[in-house]
């Protein structure tokens, strides 16, 4: 008998204000559809609500400044035709994206959402409350939908977990065949952010997924988080975009250039 | 009521040869393990069987050769602790990827294997022949491993698709708040692949997953393939790594300081 994966979204959830408990808010949604929990669910909460609740809102016109709060390290830059520049940037959280993950979707007009502070930290909370009052092992994945080079679109990612495996342990284990399989190291947390996402949609209103029948990636509180995915930029073939390393590279071979012909 | 998406693999797919009939295989599978497909249903298949049943293998020790054979740019390289060489390479397909797909796990001891010629020709042959013997609108994606920029780990997308919707429908849709959602185009193609992965595992000799419920996703079989999510070189910031950006980059300003010396 294989996995089987049951994937659904969480209707119910209200307007998620500042200051929130959304582990609760959770449990009453839960309990509203005549559902329980049970050992081994894994719930993808879409990191606005926890932004939301975590009261991570700043006024639109800010926009600007926020991104550049936000941001530790700007990895590429574009002008867009309607005059703006999209940013890529490394935020605070080691994470690549544009923006900063600054969003300006679904958010109460006239304001912006920034990422929550340490969104281990919110998985960890989420988590440990919920496994507190259920008595019920789950694991929670906070979701955030990120673009990606060389393909078009987005799909969601993992940006914080608490009690899920990140990666799918399979150092050590052998293929079909016998042959280890040192390099695949599935990167499981995102692909239920991935599934989460296709319930969730953008639309519906609805920031939670429950996924039911992965009990095998739930684990301990103590498990690594989302910000285990991050590689460090100094290891990343892509760490600038191929416009900034060659803007680089030519200021570098024309100071060597000009240095040589003084040294002639 | 929102979707209810459930996934699972499939046991009891036999060891796939060159010339099999795949369409075939998947449906004895299918009718053994007591089940039938529904209209909505897509299934997962990874590239590998596709591969193997095209006739795809190649001897190892042919593995770099096949690889620049396969390889139409290189993005990115990095000398590996092993000595080796890892390529990241653009490949026949304008997928960006390590080794341009060539597989080495869970092949024939001696083989590996090339990506399929096609793979959404490949996924248009399985749903059309599925679609005609079931009488049932099925849809295919054709799955692979990928890294990523960024982020450890691995990931499966899609790299051939029939009869599924690529991107959520979403443009001219507005958030909850009015504002128009022009900029988000989630791949649902990937995500799909990613649900996948996560019942299938790497291990477990299941290379095909269901997934039921996500029949808003499924539609005819003159769709955009898979190949419509690679965006173009030229569009991308990351068309090439930071160190071969910065590579021409130094030469080409070593160069323009000598002509302007010369001129001088």
């Amino acid at each position: 008998m294989t996995d089987r994966m049951l994937v659904w979204a969480l209707a119910g959830i209200p307007e998620v204000a500042a200051g929130a408990d959304l582990p609760r808010v959770i449990l009453d949604a839960i309990g509203t559809a005549g559902d329980q929990l049970v050992d081994g669910d894994i719930l993808v909460v879409t990191s606005k609500i926890v932004s939301k609740a975590e009261g991570r809102s700043v006024r639109a016109e800010d926009r600007e400044d926020a991104i550049t709060a936000e941001t530790v390290r700007v990895v590429a830059t574009r002008a867009r035709a309607d005059g703006g520049v999209t940013r890529i940037v490394q935020n605070r959280l080691g994470i690549v994206g544009a923006a900063a993950g600054v969003d300006a979707s679904n958010t109460e007009p006239g304001t912006i959402l920034l990422l929550p502070l340490d969104p281990d930290a919110s998985a960890r909370a989420i988590a440990s409350k919920i496994r507190a009052e259920t008595g019920v092992d789950v694991g929670i994945i906070v979701s955030d939908t990120l673009g990606r080079p060389w393909r078009d679109g987005q799909t969601d990612v993992a940006i914080g977990a608490a009690g899920v495996h990140i990666f799918d342990q399979l150092h050590g284990e052998l293929d079909s065949a016998g042959r280890p399989l040192i390099v695949t190291q599935p990167c499981v947390a995102d692909e239920l952010a991935a599934a989460g996402d296709l319930v969730k949609g953008k639309i519906s209103g609805c920031p939670v997924a429950v996924v039911r029948g992965m009990g095998r990636l739930v684990g301990d509180l103590d498990l690594p988080g989302a910000s285990s995915i991050v590689r460090s930029s100094e290891k990343d073939m892509f760490r600038l975009g191929a416009d900034e390393a060659h803007r680089i590279g030519f200021d570098e071979g024309f100071k060597a250039a000009r240095a040589a012909t003084a040294a002639e």
